[in-house]
């Protein structure tokens, strides 16, 4: 394994095999058409890949079944969310990762029902995670839905709302952030260490590692927002800018923002230090996180 | 207790006290204030009571303290359900039990974040009623997902979209409606007995009575739908007519419509006789549903 492309790779075909398995084929066509449209419209997976590397870093492999389910309730809920924030009421996109948002490519209302139902989909999934104990599933739950309801996932999106045309401070522009992409990046580390029964010292480690990626990776998608081209970025570059939303390179300037990130890039790997696994795929990750281009 | 009424006044305060404290209070402002307001916009309180007196009809009280996290979990799923329902691109609903829907008194964007996080909020508190044992508290959650996902309500609400201006057949109707509203109330009877641990035959005749009284739900609500005028119904009368929805009406006609309305009363009043404890509140609950004006 050389670099983080290749370890995405190797994982690739397990990640789109179980959540290809997610959807119930016996829903009806056009539903589970779109839950499926909205769960395979590729990106980088990369909450998947946390799961797998954060159980990694405890264990030394990522062989428990569990971790399929973990894997598709991350990903339900973070697929989920991008269907609904991309309606015409929310961010109003037409493209997410170059190809049609789901309500384009079926309708309005089609996509705010996918939307709901891949949230169930994702209770369901955890709930159904039959290789643990009913206590680890009842843990995944519960750190899912802190993670992803009115204090985590949804609270963060309803602060960006009201930030348009607004003003933030960094303290501010940090909570939101913290809430609307760290709180599901901490759920998908947590939910790796609730499946190999980690200690608490490793999982107050993991928690630093997810939370300091958790702000590199909206760093860094700030400043690809101003310095990326549309093509390479599979989402209208400036966006944010032209929406007049409040963005780390808004508030720092570029050249912070890109010290900020290295910084917090800093700070993941030094959480490594103690974990008994393997580590070197959440050390990958968090190189990306702060190196990639789109 | 001598009426539906005096039942459902007697645990209205448990209900909405209960519903109250389960928005958590350090949520952003707006957020809280408009789950809060979907939560606590009144109505018969349908589902909660079917929890209670599930419990009731199995152990003679309903004492249990996790009936309150079961009570919110169901409430809070049917609130969505309605939150999204009512928006523009779905049934574009401006009224609800004669207050403005969700998106009219608060936005759309902030409608749409409402309904999901109370969505997440109701599979937090199950997953948080901790009097009962791991295992019931899994059973509730799969139980609610399975009635509230793809394969249930979301399922009934992407048929009855579907359908607008289409045609289907009486059997074709069913389902929907057994999807779209009979899950969720099969589900709040079948949790009442779950946080009784009841034995099979018991789950099987709640089975039985769930089922007929959620269609009878429907069906009255059809009769409603041309018989009721609007403020007495405190939503548009005529609106699925005029919509061109197929209904129980249109399809069967109003007379053989109310037959039928009773037809499955007497089958849900038949399934109660075998439980062994206070069956008197399913009863009135199953006679209400068939008899009420609006």
């Amino acid at each position: 394994m050389t670099g983080f492309s290749d370890y995405a790779q190797t994982l690739r075909p397990r990640i789109e095999q179980a959540l290809a398995n997610a959807v119930p084929t016996t829903v009806d066509s056009r539903l589970a058409e779109a839950m499926g449209y909205a769960l395979s419209g590729g990106g980088k997976r990369i909450r998947p890949l946390l799961v797998l590397a954060s159980y990694r870093a405890l264990t030394g492999n990522h062989d428990h079944p569990a971790l399929d389910n973990i894997v598709c309730a991350v990903e339900a809920i973070h697929a989920y969310s991008l269907v609904h924030d991309d309606l015409p009421a929310m961010d109003d996109d037409e493209l997410r990762r170059g190809q049609p948002t789901c309500h384009i490519a079926f309708d309005e209302a089609l996509a705010i029902l996918a939307g709901d139902a891949l949230q169930t989909l994702a209770f369901e999934t955890l709930s159904q995670a039959d290789s643990l104990t009913a206590e680890a599933k009842l843990a995944l739950i519960q750190t899912l839905a802190q993670a992803a309801g009115a204090q985590g996932m949804v609270l963060g999106q309803a602060i960006d709302l009201a930030a348009v045309d607004g003003t933030l401070t960094l303290t501010q522009l940090e909570r939101m952030h913290r809430c609307k992409t760290g709180a599901l990046i901490d759920a998908s580390v947590a939910m790796g260490a609730i499946a190999a029964d980690a200690d608490a010292p490793s999982r107050r480690a993991l928690e630093n590692y997810s939370r300091a990626i958790g702000l590199a990776f909206q760093v860094q998608d700030d400043i690809l927002d101003v310095t990326a081209d549309t093509a390479t970025l599979g989402k209208t570059q400036g966006a944010d800018a032209a929406r007049n939303k409040p963005t780390y390179v808004s508030l720092l300037g570029l050249e912070a923002a890109r010290e900020h990130a290295h910084t917090l890039l800093a700070q993941a790997l030094d959480a490594l230090a103690k974990l008994p696994g393997d580590t070197q795929p959440l050390r990958l990750i968090a190189q990306y996180v702060v190196e990639r281009e789109r």
